[in-house]
């Protein structure tokens, strides 16, 4: 298991309620990749959202947000971390 | 008090003790501008360092990192975390 660390882009506008329920949509199918959402942070001024995740690779985390209907536009995996 | 996730780039090769003396040069001085810097993720092979803070504004972070030799490429205000 590694870190990784998403970006989506063009979220101008979001609310909290709309991250809320993206990150629900991840949340109930993360176990079938193996993947634990950890936190999500959003700017919807400039629209964009980072998310936090545990993964086996980051092909597993785009897999989940592509079945949830948002597609990462970038996955970083970030081994190191404070 | 906000929170903001920053983003530098062209941290290629960035090594564990590395982040850990950016992040220790960020914190000695991070009082002084009313800033708490909370946890930090790298990538190392695509050189992206993910830093996250609480701080009174996005340019008291930018002093900051400033001042620490290291200026953030972006600083996202994100009001919305889960």
């Amino acid at each position: 298991m590694a870190k990784f660390m998403d970006v989506h882009r063009g979220m101008m506008g979001i609310t909290g309620e709309q991250l809320e329920q993206a990150h629900s949509a991840d949340i109930a199918i993360q176990d079938e990749e193996g993947v634990t959402f950890e936190h999500a942070w959003a700017d919807p001024e400039e629209g964009v959202l980072y998310c936090l995740s545990e993964a086996p690779d980051a092909e597993a985390v785009q897999r989940i947000h592509e079945r949830a209907g948002h597609p990462a536009d970038e996955i970083h995996s970030v081994p190191l971390t404070i």
